[in-house]
């Protein structure tokens, strides 16, 4: 089983092609002069300058957090995806350029990390805890394996083969203990394994993998260490469990910790589950999951309630305001759900895939291209939001960069990776898992999937026996052709040959309740539209939101809006407020309450914040 | 208009008389103990030690926060208030040892201080914005007062009366520019004013008040002079509207900043403006009290929603789980709104004074009189606190004691100074502003007040020619004698001589509801009786209280309960909970609803918490 590559699929979708030339054409070449520090009133990055400090060729210090350099890295893992479609000499460029900096660099052992080398040369390796060189190491072979794949060009991947082998000779079994207090390289180096077809690459990881959370915690063993000093004092406070090092990997069952970490390791286990058919590993990452999906995760596919750890909490601690719900999280989540698929094939695996693509991974880019949020939050007051320090960390509007830039820069490489989920072979069967407008050739193969609306035409040349349909969470598919299903997919028996099938994917409205034990949505209800969650905003609902109310019968009609892509349609219906007659000079009252019958019209959550500062809601007060 | 004085009052009230009995015979003594660091697992208090260090007796180090000096003044102003009903020579032989501690720690010119004395004798006056010298002056000037009060002894006056002309000689027109990053000084002083009849006291009050938010602000000042560093530097982020000096008192609108400055320094302003008259200062306390019970408070009497700071946010900005709502705030509000009673006899001000109490104070102190809550939640989910940092301000028990240990001798002083706050006369009319069972005799009049359940006797014998009886929010007042009534008193007509007045005050219970612009409270409703607000602990009721659904037209019936105060039924209502079928592998649902039919059980707010750690919760989802 394996997904048809992001450099076979070329995207024609009305909503996902638009979103594929945002990154290519707007975010990239943004992102870029924000490397280089030529964006004003943004956040400073350094990032390039560092390269720099780091080769010898600047006289400016380091600057930044430790594991900037990964900024430059997913940044070019997102160009190499925008090279698969249309080669483009001027990112090329700048990637070559990059990647001549980069080899610079790298200190003759094959050892690259600037904060390390510029700063603190002697204390490699002595804080795997805080330090992120592997997490960094493993951002550098996922863009050198993407850029090699893109353009064919290998110096970037030989960089990072020269670094991996250095890492491969410093840990293991008879040489150093040790994994990364940042999972990243795990997963970085079974992707390096698939193109080199090396062998050691995937037994590191595994070592990484197997030797977390066995005997004496490394982390607590550093930090008992003569002469050990905090780089994020912070940390202090976390244990094991923050850094999922509280077990061995196999025993663990809920996600706990930091959330990108967690969602990166798990993504790696089920990976490496897979690839070595290792049954308790398998085990260990359908609990996790599990424990994910239906006890920690926000209705938009967010992540991680707790600001301070940026981490899991606890089942049902799903605040609305005070959500953290990192970005980088919820594109964790896709890495996770859809290698959890690899391993089980299940498609509801593919509905959190969804879930969180199409609600909080998108929320994080605005619609300019130029404005990222790395909190999701459920719910925003902004007059609460900025006069709360405890709130500081929800933003009102998208910003510009951030000082630790880790989302932005993911978001770019995961948008334009799309193409490489969609599609999935498995001998004679053929997955298509996500209904976006596209097309592949791949040996005597030709699919192609074209989308007008809610109705599709896809078109199957050659190739497999049976084609697998995934029916998308709370949609219908109607087709006169299409007719049996099993476990949530549509099957077309394919006889070979040329043929076309019909079909049309209906988004459902539905109104959703969650768990009686999330305290912050008891007596709340949300509307969904297919997987796409939806909020009311106040610019086209009068504020105070917390006074609307949903009848739990709500019926909605669909309206296409000129701000919105064609499919996505706002949302209408009758609802009520609760009157502030009678409030005046009084904050509680044993009056009855009145309610006015009032229009509430709500936009994909996605959407919210892209026309200026205002409240925000994805829970509404039932009726 | 004038308070009869707890030195005056002899308090005879099933409730109340157990309170005040618990902090004389267990608290006060604990508290000793604590301070001079004698109970295990408690946290470290130092207090006593620190005196000695300052007075050259002990070699030790200074240790703990730069206010803590405060901890040994507010226990002498709680003994001070014991003493007032019942001389205790062991009680005041310890004050008398901690009086001649005080009086070896003061240096020759008058000055008090255990911190700077001992860590930073040069940096006197330098860091008015954290230091804390003049609010730990002014809780010396508290005790003093009171103790002189309650013994006749002067020895302790003449120490603070010294500090408090060194003071006057240091600050003020033409002498040094200051005022208190932390108000009490000021309140302090008029308390002294009015003991000592001396002037300059009142006058040193008015400029600290006058001075303030005129002008540079002295604040921003100190923090630019060349080796300023900060004791907190948190404080670093804090503007000038957290110390309440952005505009002059005058022209403040709205409660703003760290809640418990807040409310010392609006209740100086209250008393300031009615000594002088001052019209202006008096309207800014209107405006102030206004905002803070109708736009600020939780309807348990707390203010001050952000752990962050410890401060006031914003209007309806009131969230029930992450809530700060500090026990010294509520107190604060106690002595700001008994104040404003004085400058307006508005009768609603005491509702405010008595929800304060009867709630979010009370709710302070355990039953054992050994366990503390400094932060005080309307919704604890204990599994939802230990996992959460963001909530790890929020105790799900009350603890044997605080390294910033503000809150428990502060409830110790405000609880056994009740007595002082029932009365009031005013020329010839007698205002009983909150009926707890007491007496009373100053010059030829004698009040007695005898309360058995809601039933009350009232014997007057000379003196007054009418009495107000205040009519609590949210209680009948049934009598055959007294029927007159206006603004929220019944009044009596004493013709003079000896009479007894016969009356039942019957707490009503309701159902409230916030304002509609309070997030945290949409679609919630809670239960009142008199001016107890009422909460549902696990305890009583399954987990998760989330769960749990209260009709909007519940019945409540009353119940007595071994472990509670005569006066505090418990109440019991048939509601629902939502039933957790179907719900098991599943976190978002859109299924119906089920409701299953639940009694549910509600304890006094202020008592939650003495059963166990559990899950409680004040809002209750509406059906």
């Amino acid at each position: 089983m394996e997904f048809v590559q992001v450099a076979d699929v070329k995207l024609n979708d009305p909503m996902w092609s638009r979103q594929f030339a945002l990154v290519k054409d707007i975010v990239l070449p943004y992102m870029w002069e924000i490397l280089n520090d030529r964006i004003e009133h943004a956040a400073k990055s350094h990032c390039i300058e560092n390269f720099k400090v780091a080769a010898g060729k600047s006289d400016e210090k380091y600057y930044g957090v430790v594991f900037l350099d990964t900024d430059l890295y997913k940044w070019i893992e997102a160009v190499s995806y925008c090279l698969t479609v249309e080669r483009n000499n001027e990112l090329e460029k700048l990637c070559d350029y990059a990647i001549d900096l980069i080899k610079d660099a790298q200190l003759s052992d094959g050892y690259i990390n600037t904060y390390y080398t510029s700063v603190a040369p002697d204390e490699r390796w002595t804080n795997l805890m805080e330090g992120h060189e592997l997490y960094c190491a493993g951002h550098l072979i996922e863009a050198a394996v993407a850029y090699f794949k893109a353009t064919g060009k290998d110096q970037l991947l030989k960089i990072s083969r020269r670094f991996a082998d250095l890492i491969d000779q410093t840990f293991g079994k008879d040489k150093r203990r040790g994994y990364p207090g940042h999972p990243e390289i795990e997963l970085a180096l079974i992707r390096l394994y698939a193109v080199t077809e090396e062998k050691k690459y995937l037994e590191l990881a595994g070592y990484f993998l197997d030797e977390r959370g066995m005997g004496d915690n490394i982390f607590e063993e550093e930090c008992k260490k003569e002469g050990h000093s905090y780089i994020f004092p912070e940390m202090i406070h976390f244990k094991a469990d923050y850094f999922q090092s509280q077990v061995p990997v196999r025993e663990q069952c809920c996600a706990s910790g930091h959330s990108v970490r967690a969602m990166y390791l798990y993504s790696a286990m089920a990976d490496y589950a897979r690839l070595t058919k290792d049954q308790a590993l398998a085990a260990a990452c359908e609990r996790i999951f599990d424990n994910t999906i239906t006890r920690q995760m926000y209705v938009t596919g967010g992540v991680g309630a707790s600001k301070l750890g940026e981490r899991f909490t606890s089942d049902f601690d799903l605040p609305a305001d005070s959500a953290y719900a990192e970005t980088c999280a919820s594109i964790g989540l896709m890495l996770f759900s859809s290698r959890m698929w690899l391993l089980n094939s299940k498609k509801t695996n593919y509905d959190i895939w969804e879930q969180a693509l199409f609600n909080t991974v998108l929320s994080g880019m605005g619609r300019d291209g130029h404005h990222f949020f790395y909190v999701n939050p459920l719910e925003v007051v902004p007059q609460t939001i900025n006069h709360n320090p405890t709130l500081s960390h929800v933003k009102t509007q998208r910003q510009k960069w951030f000082s630790v830039a880790c989302c932005p820069p993911n978001l770019a490489r995961i948008l334009t990776s799309i193409p490489g989920y969609i599609y999935a072979l498995d001998g004679d069967c053929l997955y298509i898992l996500s209904h976006l407008g596209s097309s592949f050739k791949k040996g005597g193969l030709y699919v192609n999937l074209v989308r007008k609306g809610d109705a599709y035409t896809l078109t199957i040349e050659g190739g497999p026996k049976r084609v697998f349909l995934r029916l998308p969470e709370n949609s219908e598919l109607v087709s006169d052709q299409i007719k049996d299903h099993e476990d949530g997919y549509f099957i077309i028996q394919h006889a070979g040959g040329k043929n076309e099938y019909f079909y049309s994917l209906i988004p459902q409205i539905r109104i959703l309740r969650a768990h009686p034990s999330v305290s912050a949505a008891a007596g709340k209800l949300c509307v969904q539209r297919g997987e796409t969650v939806y909020c009311a905003e106040q610019v086209d609902n009068a504020k105070p939101l917390s006074a609307l109310r949903l009848p739990v019968d709500a019926v909605f009609s669909e309206e296409k809006v000129d701000w919105l892509d064609e499919n996505m349609p706002i949302l209408k219906t009758v609802g009520y407020s609760v009157s502030e007659k009678n409030w005046d000079q009084t904050l509680y009252s044993s009056q009855s309450c009145v309610y006015e019958s009032r229009e509430i019209t709500l936009i994909p959550y996605s959407q919210w914040g892209n026309r200026g500062e205002n409240e925000m809601r994805v829970w509404l007060t039932e009726k």
